[in-house]
Parts: C-alpha cells; sequence; structure tokens
C-alpha cells in the first residue's frame, strides 16, 4: 500500500512516454487539506531545479505544499535556467488540474542528469494522471518511480491509532550525507510543520545517512515526510506517547525502506553490515564505517567472499579518523580475525580459521565487526559488494 | 637499466621462496660508500612495520642507510611486535653480509598484509642474494618487487653529467597522498641527505600524489631517493644550473613512473587524464579532481566508453570543495558537453554529439577538461577505468 496506506493520500501513476522503455514514468502524490510536509536534500553543491524548488517551497510553508509530482526518466539537474521553468510549469499545471495553489505541489525528478524533461509529453499526461488519483493508488506510485531498481521498496507500520507508509527508489549514486535516492512517507497524525520537520531530522536523516552503494552523493537525493491529519486524532506533539509510537513507526519504515535500497543496490550479491564500536566519537566512527563499506578493495573481497582483514585495515588507516593501530579488533561475524592490530597468524597457518570466516561471507548479509578503541562512539553503516554486474549496469547505462 | 643506470649502485634480485608461484621475490639495491637517501611513505595510520623502521633510520641519518632489502609476498603489515623484529632481523643479516651496519639497510615489504615474512626462507637466500649484486642488477630488481603487476615499471634519464634511474611497483591500492606503492630511485649526482630531501618533497611527493587507481591508501607506500655521488662531480646545491637538470631528470623518472603504474592498474582499459582549472587553490583543483578519477561511476562510465558528463557533474559537487555549480565547463577531449553548468541539449537530441565525445574515449588515454570558475587553482590527476577485471582480480586474489 506504500503512501497510501496511511488515510488522507491518494496517489495516480502512469506512463506518460517520458522513458523510451514505456514503463510507468510519471507519479503524483496528494494529501487531504491541511497536510504538512517535511524534506530532507542533497548536500551535493549541483543541485537539480527540482531540489532547489522544493527547498524554498517547503521552507516558506505558506501555503503549505500537500502534494509531490515526481518523473522519472530524466533528472532535471544540469540543465539551467530551462529547467527551472520546467519544474516550475509542470507544478504549476499539476496545481491547475487539482485546484491547488502553484507553491502546493513539489517538483521531484530521477533519471538521466543533463536531459531536460519531455514537457510534452508530461503536459499531456497530467490531465489523465490527476484523473486517476486514488486512495490505494501507492503501489503504482512506488513503481512509477523507479529507475535502474529492480523492485519496489515500500514499507509500512502502525503507530498505535495512526499509520505510516513510504515508498524510496534508488539503486546507484547511493551514499551517505544524503542516501542518493527518492523516498517518500507518509502518516496520518496531524503534526506541525515544524515537529514533522524535527521527526524527518532526528529519525530519518540518520537512517538513510547510513546506507551506501557506491560512495556517490546525487544532485537529486530527496527524502519528503507527509502528515494529513486524516486519522482524525489530536494532533501529535513531542514528548506524549503517540508520538514515541510515531517516531518509532517512521523510524521503522525508513529503516526498512533503507535496507530494501542496499539489497536491490545495483548489482549486489552481499548486503555489508560495518558496524564500528569504541571510536573516540560518533563522527568517527561513521567515517571508519563508511570508509571500510566504500573501499572497492573490501568491496571487491565481500564479493569474492574472500575473509581479507588486510584490507579492513588499510580502509580504517586511510580514512582519516584517528585511532590507534594496535587497538584494533575485527571480527567477520563471529569469527576474530585481528586482535590488537594483529592479523591473526592463523590465518596463513592453514584453512581452518580462513574457512571460518569465508563462511560466515557465504549469505546474503556480510557482518564487519570492528572495535576500534575504549572510546564511546559507534555506528552502522550498511553497505554491499561491488561486482560484475556493478560494472555492467554502469558501464551500460546512460544514468 | 633501472636503479642500476646511474653509478655507483649494485642490485640483485632471486626467488627465496616468499612466494608460492615460485617468481623473484627478494630483492636488494646498495649505494657506494657516501650515499645518501631521502624517503616518503604512507599516510595510512596503519603502518607496516618496515615502514616505521624506514623512516626512524632515514629521520636519524646517522650512519645514512645506503641500501635497501625489499620482499615480495608478504607486506609485514598488521604483525605486531613479530613484524618489528622480522623486519630488524632480515636487515641486520644483510647488514652482516655487506660489511655494513643494521641501521644502513632499509627494509620494504610488499604482499598480503597480516602475514609474516617467512624469514627461514629470506635468511637462506640472503648470502647467496649479497654474492649476486652487479651493476647491471637492476631490472631484475624491478621484476623482483612486483606483486599483481603484469609489467616492471622503469625509467631513466640524463641530468648533464649525471644520470638518474627508477623503477616502481603497485597495481591496486594506488591513490594520492601517498600513491600505494613502492618506488626506488637513484641518482649518481652528490647530493646532501637535506637537499635530497627537499628534491623528493618538491619533485616526487607531487607526482605519486596525483594518480589513484582506486582511492585506497596502503599500509606499506614508499617511495626511496638515493644518490650515489659515483659520477665524480661536485655536490650538486639548489640555485645551480646542475641542480635544474637533476630536478627536471628526477621529475621526469618519476612522472613516467607514475605513468606506468596507472597504465598497469589493476584491470586498466583506460587511463583518464582529469585536468580541473579555475579552482580557489591548487588543493580544491585536487580534491576536486580526485573525486572525479576516484567515482565508481565516472570510472564505469570510462569503461563503457559512455559520454556521461552528469556524473562528473555529480562527483565534483559531492567532493567537498566549493565551486559555483553555474560556472562549470566540461570538454571530453575537444568536446564540450557541459558549458556553464548547463549539459549541451544536443546530448540527448541526436547522436552526433554524444558520439564525437564516445570517440575522444576509445583510445587508451581518455582527457577530461573541467573548467570550474576563474581561479588560479589547477590539478591534473591520473585515473583509470573501472573494469571487469578489476572486480575480478580483487575478489579472487588476497592481497
Amino acid at each position: 500500500m506504500s503512501v497510501t496506506y496511511p488515510k488522507g493520500f491518494r496517489a495516480a501513476a502512469m506512463s506518460a512516454g517520458l522513458k523510451p522503455s514505456g514503463n510507468l514514468d510519471l507519479a503524483l502524490l496528494v494529501g487531504d487539506e491541511g497536510t504538512t510536509v517535511a524534506g530532507l536534500f542533497t548536500t551535493n553543491l549541483v543541485k537539480a531545479a527540482p531540489v532547489s524548488i522544493s527547498q524554498r517551497r517547503i521552507a516558506s510553508g505558506d501555503p503549505s505544499p500537500v502534494s509531490v509530482l515526481v518523473n522519472s526518466g530524466q533528472a532535471n539537474a544540469a540543465t539551467g535556467q530551462l529547467g527551472v521553468s520546467d519544474a516550475e510549469r509542470s507544478t504549476a499545471a499539476a496545481a491547475r488540474e487539482l485546484g491547488l495553489l502553484d507553491e502546493q505541489v513539489l517538483p521531484c525528478s530521477t533519471g538521466v542528469i543533463g536531459e531536460p524533461i519531455h514537457m510534452r509529453e508530461l503536459l499531456e499526461g497530467l490531465p489523465k494522471l490527476v484523473a486517476s488519483l486514488t486512495s490505494d493508488g501507492g503501489d503504482g506510485f512506488a513503481r512509477a518511480i523507479m529507475t535502474t531498481d529492480t523492485v519496489a521498496k515500500v514499507a509500512v507500520a502502525d503507530a498505535g491509532p495512526h499509520r505510516v507508509g513510504g515508498c524510496a527508489k534508488g539503486a546507484g549514486m547511493i551514499a551517505p550525507s544524503l542516501a542518493t535516492m527518492l523516498s517518500f512517507i507518509t502518516t496520518d497524525a496531524a503534526v506541525s510543520a515544524a515537529n514533522l520537520s524535527a521527526l524527518a531530522q532526528n529519525h530519518l536523516k540518520p537512517v538513510f545517512n547510513s546506507v551506501t552503494v557506491d560512495g556517490c552523493t546525487s544532485t537529486n537525493d530527496t527524502v519528503l515526510l507527509f502528515a494529513s491529519g486524516a486519522a482524525g486524532q489530536p494532533e501529535v506533539v513531542p514528548a506524549t506517547p503517540e508520538w514515541a509510537q510515531l517516531e518509532s513507526a517512521v523510524a521503522e519504515v525508513g529503516a526498512s525502506l533503507a535496507r530494501q535500497l542496499i539489497a536491490d543496490g545495483e548489482g549486489v550479491k552481499h548486503v555489508m553490515l560495518v558496524r564500528v564500536e569504541g571510536a573516540s566519537d560518533v563522527d568517527a566512527a561513521r567515517v571508519m564505517a563508511k570508509a571500510v563499506a566504500d573501499s572497492p578493495l573490501v568491496k571487491t573481497a565481500i564479493f569474492g567472499e574472500d575473509a581479507n582483514p588486510g584490507r579492513i585495515l588499510q580502509a580504517l588507516g586511510s580514512s582519516g579518523a584517528w585511532f590507534d593501530p594496535d587497538a584494533v579488533d575485527v571480527r567477520f561475524g563471529d569469527v576474530a580475525l585481528v586482535r590488537s592490530g594483529v592479523v591473526d597468524p592463523a590465518c596463513f597457518d592453514g584453512p581452518e580459521l580462513v574457512a571460518a570466516a569465508a563462511a560466515e561471507m557465504a549469505g546474503p548479509e556480510v557482518n564487519l565487526e570492528i572495535r576500534v578503541g575504549d572510546g564511546p562512539g559507534s555506528s552502522l553503516v550498511l553497505g554491499c559488494d561491488l561486482t560484475y554486474e556493478y560494472v555492467r549496469i554502469n558501464g551500460e547505462y546512460t544514468t
């Protein structure tokens, strides 16, 4: 059910002809009157036109945006003034059909950077798209935002009297700060824009900043969190049991979508869970965990199911974060291969230890447990292996 | 001729049995009495035992090291106290055979991280190795230091009455700060240790910091520059014509070795020359050039000969260095694809422009010319594509 699992939302999707494949490529999500919204956006200096416009419309908040129009096929990034004008014309046309003000519709694009939106097809499709809005349109919406994704990513959760639903797309260009993808999450709780923003900052940003497919941050990353209030309950405010339920449900949906993004990463055979503990602080822990998860030498070793502690030490040591090299322990799952900075000589004395570690890598999830000292900082980063398939997809596909 | 092209050096190489393959794996280079030395070492926090020992012996300078003993097969990194003791015992044994003091022999290792040196084989081989030292042993020396390299990298240059020669190894774990490899460069000029250190800092460090195969900085990176004085000329000092000649020859040998390292990078089909101009300063330019050269999305596009300017903008924008996105120009060779931050719409209007850009990528070298503004900072970084072969080599090989 995705984004239409909560009450007060309608969604629609269509093939407007933006993608040569003829797949679904235009999607619309609309919340009831009174819907509030919060957003998280790419940190890339090169921002797509729809990102700048959405940031501005959410920051203004008057009127509050209640809708998002998403096209896939063209990213509308590095398109200059034409790109700004295309995004404004698209959302203005949607607003007219919806009976909303232009500023109430947010633009969102994903696809090839540099290519202008196929405006003729988009504008022709819009009336039909709006006419097909329905309160069970979430699944189509989730499919229409896909590019190189192989499956739609959807998640739902309950929060007492409230519901939370969401979907996401993204398979490459995914990295912390902010994970490069589009994600849309909805709830039928009544939440003020300010509180919704806190919810996104505290419970969605850390989740999406802890996944990395290839260390590449895109020009279009966007997370939008909408609250319709349509459950008919009193406004949910911080420091109440209802708020805690809502926090937990939003975090659960975010974590599920993030995990699904990694599992569907381009060419991924193994998801890699890198846990760093004992760092001086959480930032140092995340820098180290991300350095391991993004290292091509670690990623190819995981692909080859080669228990290679040297490459992990190499990645930690060049991460830029400080630690004592003589205090590092590394485990592959339950199998310790490095103790106090020294690789266990049994790695080279016979097949047993290496085979035990390799067995920890045979499944779809590989756990790398790293302790770098006695500090309070810890972090978990989700990454993946680097495979022939990743090279094939990105060598042959124009993004 | 490699490192024995200049007078006053002898070298030897042998298969001592450190590598299971039976290939050459132990090498020795010895300069005449009075030889001076300068070194550049990895910035990785996790330093191999031989790196720490060589740094200390060069810093002390009393007595001056005149020799280096190199083993390939085991990196002697993350080996703890045993690693320190093995490196000290190896060089002490070599010093005894050579009639030198222990501190005059530098240890150097490359191979699998974590595996202790096969000391029995090394110590058994040493007398034969020393006995086979010869003034034309440079080529064997260059071959013995190889690991996954497919060819030996050697270069020579003349500097008026002086000669400069060198060799290098390295094919993966190669990245700026400091390029991860071993490189040994010799000259028969007479140069004080202090001036030799300046020569290495000014003319070798920038060269090796501007190459990247995979953004991974190893635990063992070492560049050693030896000066024997055996040409029989007066001491060469800065601000003389002889110094300028020597600077130029050392830089030429360094640049040639760096280029050869990239061309032999693991699985490389295309060398990528990323030039960034117009940045606020040289550091910003290098950060941006390196971000482009290390981006897996750019690297796979180069492999696929796909002229993809969006991925270059994406990499620049997430590099961490500041620039004005509306001032960026990008050319593939002579073909402009981005002007003032906007991708040329002709990229999507027909096959001509993309085909012209793709033609610039058909050869073994691809030039990416990036202007990010009007600032004085520029940088050239040498990178390479990401290929099936890279994944195969690193998925199957334990380093």
